[in-house]
């Protein structure tokens, strides 16, 4: 991870050196493979729930991504490495074809590691061959579809150390991914700042990259509102459970409640109680809980009871863009999986807007208005799923330094807690 | 439902006569258990989904609401007529006890619907006492709570009819609730109006009754957009359906999509292939399928498809509301249970905006900005269920005339198909 | 029930009287009708539990089977009540058709129970029309098929108080089904008797009726070993449970002890604890628990267990049919619904053999040597459910004394509770 | 395979030699890994259905089984490899402790295989020690149990091919565990011999090592009846198919067909269309079906309408017993994973008895007379699965040849396929 987090971020139309997208296409490729680095064979194949994928389909499908919609309708004469992947590597993509069951991706011994190691070399062998000095007579497609490509890939490093999370965390033997220092800081103190609201504006802007669903551009209209300075700790949440929050129906909405009812959930994934004392599994093994550390991988019902509890309320996205957009992404702000208050990054009086947890929104995920669903499969990409989930802003402590933009819009179902999400509050000004 | 119908428009404020809300509370009892006048003894106790309540049950929890929540509280010397019907009847208020399991509502027969029948006396013989002449000291909470109840029990004759069509529909023997009119009409051409968005308002306004979920009244900026005529018709839903719409998965939702893939729907419900036609069971029995008349009982996937599929999209509920805002709603719309195209109801060009079918907007159910849920249990009637759902608005032909308003927010998951649910399109302005 | 109860054992072969066959069949069907007396119509329609049929099921399935194997094929111009009925009622019998899915038994409100008499007089009186004097040209064949049709209406009458118990139970309100007389007596003494076991015979002997599955009688070899006197009572079984009985792993088959752990049971059904002492809800409401009361409503796991606690074992149907066949069966031993020990039927140091509880035997459900399923619909009655489930014996209380016999072999999976199933213990002779 | 197919049977009570025991217990120990040398490291953690255990798991839980039961107990000083490991591979005993979830097991990557390998090593190091010139003061019993882990491990090495097989299959590339030959030979004629019954003995007898489950001996009384010469073939079954066999209710158990309705089943596990003609995955790949091979992987309920259809009956495990106790077990019958008619084996005109398919019989599996289940964790081995599961007989080509013999019981569920079993009929004596 630390090669990444080092990385500034990236223009993508930056074309006064000719390979800049091999270059950059190249980095990406070989960072999902350093995180890896410290697995044993045996963790690349496992799935411990239907939203998991073992590693090694992380690897596979990035690759298979790019065969599909670059190599395959691009490169002349490009074999792909196995038909077969065609269908054991598709996510969702309808319009490509028939897919492997996605609960079924941990039955997977074959292709081995070694195999999809072979494959990852096949499929940038192509790509070296079609990016190579940009004289490709449909350069300007490839260059734009390379470039989803990278960003999509990046967005599988995150999922692939969340995922070996939960594999790890699944395991009675609780494995270390890596040694996480114990940066234990004090959290700052949390106010409330306002904001003007108005008629803003939200979406990308400009010609770098970002993904359909962050476009159109459009404007809203917000009443003033303030937003927390900084992410709930631990501590803030766990004087929410002293004082019974899992066992008061009024902070809740009616489907958590359900499934706290039903012994779904009853505290943040992956906390433990040990005598008086709270544990958290992290990438870096079991851990005494850090008071200090933001609260993460809380789902949407926790962070909308916390809010309720608190007196307050989750912010809209575009409250939240509104904001962020005037934020600066400073590198290195994460840390692979292990979370403390990052007192350096303030800014305008805000802390940890980005590269610490993913923020709950209260907006649900919902087209922008313009928005239309581009044609192609790549149209699957995003507008599919704009159904029962809501919209995370921020990016985490595993998010890919560039890959994270004020315009992005991340999106989980309400009960997911498997992802590193936090908690920002907002109120209404008086 | 007749005489639902011809009642004209009520204002709740009204205090020239001492006793009108008495009158009204009369009315709309009376007018629940008219509607049951068809009813076999037989026909009261059924479930047939967890979303289905059985009749009996809808004419007892409405007299729950009114013992609970006014007679215990506010009437000195009320007795229970049987303390366990705290239990029994209790829907989903958490803050008032446990209540008796949802999916299990059709498992009791008794109390019996003489029972039942003696209850609702008692709670009225109980009402009447206390909203006799508005000397109860407490009369202002009183007259509010009642409005409430009225407005519950309204809500309940229409879920009442609802569920019992789908009672007669799992029944082979397919049973008449009453001989419906076929008033074939031919639709009207479809076109779409443009309006001018803008900072438009939305939410209800002034001090006749409205639910909490229908406040505060705030600004929203909306691009210019054109709102579609009247609703889409069977016919022009058929011609979806003909053209494979149940089979292009770019057309859907992914989660509707998976749906279809295992087989929960291909048409809309109560829809069943006839050889080469189609019949549609209502509550006047089997039909073959009126072309002519508003498409109903479909979820909000199949909406949302055949809304890609005619390059068009769903409206936003501010868009609708901006429009239905300047609409009059005349009395006796509805004809229980069948629909025909509403040419008569044309004002501004716009038809069938209200009381044909419930119409889906795009709009997740979401708290309007500065909205707070209410404390006590009252707060759990809207706020808690604001997770999942989509807005639908302008009530049906199973909606009370008297309980149709511009402001009025339905809301529904996107996969249920059991309400009197349809389709009207939008698109953004050129 | 009493009718049924003082019922001398009927032979089906005496063809002294001509209308011998036509009064037991007009015996048979009124004492249905007379188990309803003390229902509700609403009553009629419930379904707690797949495994439940709601009383009006019950009897119109029973008169679906006079229609479906005698009328239809052998009354000239005989016309079907109502064609759909045909699906409605028909239980299992896949070579008659497709049926309504058992689960779905409580949805149908239609036909009404008048509609349900009505069908059962017009069976009623095509049946009286064909056996009427005997003098239809094939009258051997309708009078052993009207035999197995009395007999099959006979265990109807049995399964529609089972099943009403479990509908009352799972009403908070607990309903009555007839007041029953608390006799409390002492149960007598536990003891064991030797029997010599060797070459022995099972299976049913004569002309009267039997079922298929009680043929062909047949020898099997059996060591000597003895049978306890009389069942276990709820005192012997509370104390199993004192001594911890649901929670030591060893005492339980794998699958009983999984079920446990799941949480799907903890006591015999229809046991309440309260406070310190045990409540039973019984047909004649709740109760006190009987400690010298048979246990009853245990599941296989449950005798088991208990016997495996209790240093004994189930004794095989052969060792229980051996001993039962010299019992004789006296009238009146049942009270529907509640139990109390039977000192006064002891014969040969016996009790309780017959019209107490089903008692289980550690006999799968098999088909005895020699036997092949009967050609034909009715060939399904008994073949197609050898699997899975065990054999008990005896009758229970609410059996119809006349339709008790030694060699009668009832069936049901090991985690059934619903029905009127106990213990009796035997143990290998020294 | 190979070198545990030339085996000859082993004398387990053979104590000529001191170390015997020990040599034997290296040879079984190694045959498991030899059995894995085929794999990648990826083939080791794979569970594709909750009957399924990865490889690594049958490894580790073979060598927990000689740590828990003997290791730990009796050898001083012991040190238990890791203390989580008696928590992960514990499969089923209660009474030692908690277990990681069945379904679960292919969620752990950790340990690795090498991990894995070194707790073998450590384990057989331990075992090396006590087993060593068997002087230990408690001997006799270590004996005894080495042995039963040394039948232990055997078993496993049967369920890691049919495990294998499985998860193979459920993979899109469809792997080879190893060519195998493909030696299609005629089947022979079939028909069959009469046995003349009476009363026989059935069970373990002798002192060789057997399991409690074939205890004690015992008697049984049997009328005459005719056992098939060979087993079913792929195109006799084939036969059954092509005349509608999975269509026709009345062939079928009720809980075999429904299982059919709802499309879980409609030929042989691993049998696939092609065209015209049918293909069979195999552990040597997909292939042609061999229509003179053994039919295999079909259920109980297969088994027992193939015989319906033929007009015959699946044998008691007491009449298979009978002729088996004659056979003589020939070294070398079995070739793990591919059937072949086995013509050479025939002897008293029987063939196939041993080590082709396991024979589903129609007896259930019950506890002999007199059985008792042992105490102590190791009574859990097969008591405790009395229940719902049906008697299996002869072992398969994937069963070591010397773990077969003819009083073996092996069980399985009646809708289990995944086991190699195949059909041999029986048919009364006239």
């Amino acid at each position: 991870m630390t090669e990444l987090t080092m990385t500034a971020a990236w223009s993508p139309t930056d074309n006064t050196k000719p390979n800049a997208l091999l270059e950059k296409y190249r980095q990406v490729r070989n960072s999902s493979e350093s995180l890896c680095e410290p697995l044993e064979i045996e963790d690349y194949g496992i799935q411990t729930m239907p939203d998991v994928s073992p590693p090694k389909w992380h690897l596979a499908h990035t690759s298979w991504f790019f065969e599909t919609f670059i190599l395959g309708p691009y490169l002349k004469n490009y074999t792909d490495f196995n038909p077969a992947f065609a269908r054991l590597f598709n996510s969702y993509y309808e319009q490509v074809g028939e897919f492997h069951p996605r609960p079924q991706r941990g039955f997977l011994s074959r292709p081995t590691v070694r195999e999809v190691m072979a494959y990852r070399r096949h499929v940038d062998t192509g790509m070296s061959e079609l990016l190579d000095n940009g004289l490709h007579p449909d350069y300007d497609t490839i260059h734009k579809l390379t470039i989803i490509g990278i960003n999509h890939e990046q967005q599988h490093q995150e999922l692939l150390l969340t995922d070996l999370k939960h594999i790890f965390s699944m395991n009675l033997l609780k494995p270390v991914y890596r040694e996480l220092p114990l940066k234990k800081q004090p959290a700052a103190q949390l106010h409330f700042l306002q904001q003007a609201g108005g008629l803003i504006e939200t979406g990308h802007r400009g010609d770098s990259f970002a993904y359909d669903n962050e476009s159109p551009r459009h404007r809203s209209f917000q009443e003033p509102y303030r937003l927390a300075s900084r992410v709930i700790t631990n501590g803030e949440y766990l004087a929410f459970m002293e004082e019974g929050g899992y066992g008061r129906p009024e902070l809740w909405l009616s489907e958590g409640w359900s499934a706290i009812k039903r012994g779904v959930f009853d505290s943040p994934l992956y906390w433990q109680r040990d005598g008086e004392q709270w544990l958290e599994f992290t990438l870096g093994g079991m851990r005494e809980l850090d008071l200090d550390a933001p609260v993460c991988h809380v789902n949407y019902f926790e962070a909308s009871a916390y809010a309720q509890w608190a007196g307050k309320r989750l912010p809209t996205e575009a409250e939240w863009e509104s904001v962020a957009a005037r934020q600066f992404i400073k590198g290195n702000l994460r840390d692979a999986g292990y979370l403390q208050p990052m007192a350096s990054s303030e800014e305008n009086g805000y802390s940890q807007i980005y590269g610490d947890v993913w923020e709950w929104t209260q907006s649900a995920y919902s087209p922008y208005p313009g928005f239309r669903t581009p044609a192609g499969a790549l149209g699957e990409y995003n507008g599919k799923f704009m159904c029962g989930q809501y919209v995370l802003r921020g990016g985490s402590c595993v998010t890919p330094a560039d890959h994270i933009r004020a315009s992005y819009r991340n999106f989980f179902y309400p009960a997911d807690q498997w992802q590193f999400s936090g908690i920002r509050l907002a109120e209404d000004a008086a």
